[in-house]
């Protein structure tokens, strides 16, 4: 399979190319593909240097399949051209997650909704992924009603900023405002906070969590609430509280 | 008021003093008192010094309050005989909490239990002192049936070991297993573990919270689930999905 990564010198691209390697994806040509600064770059792929390619050059090259893990923005512009084109994209951003035209899929729970028509396909919130995949059983045999979920996130999730504050606060580096990713210290800390709040009181994580579930879970009913905390650097999650119905 | 502080020299102790100077507590003598091996030292209180006197010697002095912070075997062996002198004791152990003779009592909730005849009264853990003072007006007003907690809690709550294994962790020092307050890292980590795992698949913190929180707003039909995590130095603590009855 022609195998196109779209943010290919981005520290989710990096990671993207050696986990399909881990697991021996069939990648018979890799098309790294990264925005205009990057373009001429090589990376590594299987022991192989391949030349980072523009998004035109990308869309060029036919691959089968795009990964892409650039930012929603970029998403946004260029998902529909490579859809155009004939080749499937994995997005990785938020940009289509809530896109009722788009399929938001978690293989081991709702791969089943997907057909030869859908072209981008979105990939939801790293939490969201974890917990549908252990609720989806529970979900077939009782019907949840309600869940309450407490994640405890490592600080990497908001970006390389982030975890700079964090390394430059360990080193005892005094940080200007601008500097810092988040307006607390992050080391020896924990942040109730993960992306900006909403009006509703609740984070864009949290009601990534709420909305997310519904639509891979196919059930608007579930009433789902999430408490997301940053932490350092594990990833911890945790669900409890699932309220089957009918109630017993 | 003579109030006489029990395990003044230790970590706790230290901090009550503390606590009672800040918050201008009508102490009018202070009586340190501490194991065998610290009689003698000198503590401080408002900028006096205090000799610190052992067991009997501090029920010789006939204080009117003790407060212990010593540990429970020291509370289970002491806070009797401090309680026959007629000196009412404040344990702020686990040794008495759940001893149906003797009073849990968080003064913003339950203080109205307290009768003449209580000499040894109990303090809960910490989180459980969080959350019923959130918890009772919400009791009150609709009848909770059910809540969940999850916490976010500091490992200094662990001891002295293991904010030890934390720092040596952050120097880069290598540690034996028993230097270990937990077998894993707690630098820049996250442990859904305190103190011992019990046989009912919760660890002694989470039963606390759970039987605790009954007994405080003296209702055995609350049905409490808590998850509680160590993190490195700042406590979190959040509840959500109280369930009211009846149900709404």
């Amino acid at each position: 399979m022609k195998v196109a990564v779209v943010g290919a010198t981005g520290l989710v691209g990096t990671k993207m190319l050696e986990v399909l390697a881990e697991r021996n994806f069939p990648v018979s040509e890799l098309v790294p593909v990264a925005s205009a600064r990057s373009v001429g770059k090589e990376v590594y792929f299987k022991g192989k240097g391949y030349k980072v390619v523009g998004m035109e050059e990308g869309i060029a090259a036919q691959p089968a399949v795009a990964i892409f893990s650039a930012g929603g923005s970029t998403s946004l512009e260029w998902a529909p051209k490579f859809a155009a084109a004939g080749i499937r994209v994995i997005d990785n951003s938020s940009a289509w997650r809530m896109d009722p035209t788009k399929k938001l899929v978690v293989p081991e729970v709702n791969a089943s909704v997907l057909t030869a028509e859908d072209f981008i396909i979105a990939n939801p919130n790293c939490s969201t992924i974890q917990m549908v995949v252990a609720l989806q059983p529970l979900h077939e045999k009782y019907k949840i009603k309600r869940v309450v979920v407490s994640t405890y996130q490592s600080v990497t999730g908001t970006g390389k900023q982030a975890v700079d504050q964090l390394f430059s606060e360990r080193k005892g580096e005094k940080l200007s405002a601008d500097q810092m990713a988040y307006k607390y210290p992050i080391d020896l800390n924990v942040i109730p906070q993960i992306d900006v709040f909403l009006e509703n009181g609740y984070t864009k994580e949290e009601m990534k969590m709420v909305k997310e579930t519904c639509k891979i879970m196919q059930d608007d009913t579930i009433k789902v609430t999430a408490t997301t905390v940053h932490l350092l650097l594990r990833h911890l999650f945790l669900f409890h509280n699932i309220c089957p119905s009918p109630r017993r």
